[in-house]
């Protein structure tokens, strides 16, 4: 599959030690190549001594025949300014596995805006510890796995299974409500960007049952919080945020229904994002362009 | 001063055990005193076993006769059923004292919208740790009182003069970002409501420097809280609470100056809100009508 | 089908002219029918001379068999009033048709909304004008009907179709993008409310194509809104509205994609609110409990 | 005055036909000149025959002396590809008259931020058609001109005398809330961007009394609007916009009191934009980098 109205498009994202003359040699590159900026972004975390990050996403003709060259030049042209970088054929999708649980709206969520058109990405596999949504997930044309949830504290059985579907078959791991903890080894062998939906607005409630803490707290407003996974429980870098109001009426039932509203929007917005190259990691932040 | 618009209006607050009869009972009184019903709010935390609130503003030409009439009747009527219960009578405006440090945003912002007749309230005193806020209160012709912050950690004797110059005088102390904590001790001689702005999304950031910390998490929106003052730190029942959205270029210092029109946006609402008698506190929850 | 959680639960809605008593008396009536108050809410569009508007929601023990001395009681008391009312069994859900076109997002969301547990309502038909939509329906266990689009100005004929469907067996209609216009005289027949979803903040951008015509005029948030049909287009009353924020770079298309999920929001919020008795048509307007 | 921390920065807006090659060009001058680049912005209309804007923001020691070397350089490189553009000394405050009437909710807001250091223009005058606000303007150490409304529909005298004061003088002229509308030979001869404020969500409620329109429509949320003033009443560019959540409790004073907050809110934040060189007017819209 090639995504509509991409053809030609690289994404490139340049990052390094912030320095005069990068943005210069980055564009005079694409110009050199015949391709045309579609849009440029950047950001640095201190003009002096900084980080410095870019994304550009250029219009070439031809792109597949180029690509070779354009790397060989991009070495030539950012290795001696330190930088690192990555250049990508933006028609060509990334291959999203989604992990899920019980809970449908998120996973739904998902499905319904790729068969939409609304997400640039293939979706190879869903997997899941329980069956209930094996005929929706069908419904959309879909594998669906049934990898059940290893009793007790050792998931070193399960996880091994899951790693052993997903091995060289996708390009990111998002996790739609999965419920499931996963190990650090897990992590390192899985070797993608793994996304999860966290059911309150971040760094607030963190671990199991956030709605009924944001009752019993009383607060009012709740979120939920998109981010990339690390071994720290809910304390992985911070791609999309947003809240709901809510009043001393609504009861722990009614948070989590208009909870759920906000976790896959925000879910969803996350993986847009994601998808189309715009989310640099930066230690435990994010610069989304 | 009376509060145009608001003679002979009564708010009439009842709390308790749920059980049937109640709104009956009141609404058959303040129709028996020729009452008529202007707004009408009640809440139940559960239909069964519960507990009970209710606000009720009425009209009764002549109130200030009627009162002594009404408050023997509540007493009658209310007692049978275990309720506690308060009325007030809607046209005298709460007395309330601001507490400020060096910041202006919230302090003048609540100010001018007490010269503007958006706040139903008296101010009969400002009191400041610093003077740098001396001639902009005395401008909206507001006493300014300056109580030194005591250096150390033993803050009784600046507390000990805040406690004589608030005596009798306040039925309310906003803190307008006055930066210094108050002592159990102090809360309990006080003896009214103390309303606090915290800059941070609760329970998220608790304690110093949440902007700082905030741009360290990385996190998406930030927030403000404002919330009544208890001897727990940042952990008071919450009245009201909001939110903005930030970028990963937006430095700390920008997040201070954009966490200041929330500060000031979110205690505005909790003060008129507390100011009319819409704010009832239940254990560490607020009910907010 | 009876909706979990409502058993023996009456909502009653009274609205006519303000005067003293009238929460009294209904309040009286309830308990003296042993019911519990279980949420009340009231609205005046002025105290003096005003309308009043009052939803009260209470628990009654074998509420079915109290029915029709419930009906009695009400009558005698409030016709001496000049009030009207309607008294609903909540555990009864409404039987909600909805009429859609090629457009899925609004219609998927009532669905899945509804399986889901969200939407207090009976779902007896969705009718289209394209099959396109027919399989989604039918994964739902929701009965499909195909009334094509009739060609010209004249829609009479399918109007009529239409009506034959609906004749009896809803409470509500629910145009989920419909893209036709209903017909004055369809609208009377029809005998039941019907909801449309605008793809615009109203009464900005009525008609068609209010996406182009928002990027055409370069605002900076688009919206939606939900209200009741009526003969003249997009100037019913208003149920619910909200918006999302877009910028320069956005193009038409792209506030079709964002637009498309504040449509599905705001939509789901009105029908739910329509479901739990909670809109009150009031002139062009809606008091929303 | 200089405005700290903008010392050395300079600003290029460029904008004209899309063309391959233009943003490596402007990259290489600014790295020629030794000027690091600290944000860069862009966007197109149109890849293929659109037009295209560039800002980007750079710092050059010494920039004051680089100066004319830069602009020539920058019309022998730009020139080519017909392509215009404007370079600015950040540090340099723009001159922003303020005119007002008798509100003084955004004027005073206004003059709050930039006291406060948060808005980098200079205020040289506040022109009103009232003397009300005299005294807090004067409290701000800014001359305040009063320049009483002219009697019928002829206004060309007070408009004239406007003109004298503004002569030469400002680089923008902010209307906060001053209720006159000025006259296309007005707008002619001031020669500098004329902001703003008007009391709704545009298009929505164009002209006089929007507060009591929205009510009249009974709309769910209200708003305000910053544009770019033209021949043509609330019809010019947009520069920012938002919205506040409304109910069918709420007043048309209350709508005026809640939207007063949401009016300051947008004028500062598009006059902030204005000062920073962020907003690039293009036909009847508006680019916010």
């Amino acid at each position: 599959m090639r995504i509509d109205g991409l053809t030609d498009h690289a994404c490139l994202i340049v990052s390094g030690p912030d320095q005069p003359g990068v943005v210069a040699a980055v564009a005079a590159l694409v110009a050199r190549h015949e391709g045309n900026i579609v849009s440029l972004d950047q950001h640095s975390t201190d003009p002096v001594g900084g980080d410095f990050f870019q994304r550009v996403v250029f219009h070439r003709t031809g792109l597949a025949d180029a690509f070779p060259q354009l790397e060989e030049d991009l070495a030539a042209t950012l290795g001696p300014f330190g930088m690192t970088w990555t250049l990508r054929d933006q028609s060509v999708p990334k291959r999203m596995a989604i992990l899920a649980s019980t809970e449908d709206h998120c996973l739904l969520d998902l499905l319904w805006r790729h068969r939409r058109g609304s997400l640039p990405v293939d979706v190879p596999m869903v997997i899941s510890n329980h069956t209930r949504t094996a005929e929706d997930v069908a419904s959309f044309g879909v594998p669906f796995v049934h990898v059940p949830a290893q009793p007790g504290p050792d998931k070193s059985a399960a996880e091994a299974e899951i790693l052993r579907h997903l091995d060289g078959r996708v390009d990111v791991v998002v996790l739609a409500r999965y419920m499931q903890i996963l190990s650090g080894d897990f992590l390192q062998k899985v070797g993608v960007p793994v996304i999860n939906i966290h059911h309150s607005f971040l760094p607030a409630f963190i671990g199991a049952n956030p709605y009924q803490k944001a009752k019993d707290r009383g607060v009012k407003l709740i979120g939920a919080t998109a981010h990339y996974v690390t071994e720290d429980l809910d304390e992985g870098p911070i791609i999309e945020q947003d809240v709901v109001r809510v009043t001393h009426a609504d009861s722990t039932p009614e948070l989590r229904r208009r909870g759920a509203d906000v976790e896959r929007a925000v879910l969803s917005r996350a993986v847009l994002w994601h998808a189309q190259d715009r989310v640099i990691r930066h230690g435990n932040h994010t610069i989304v362009f």
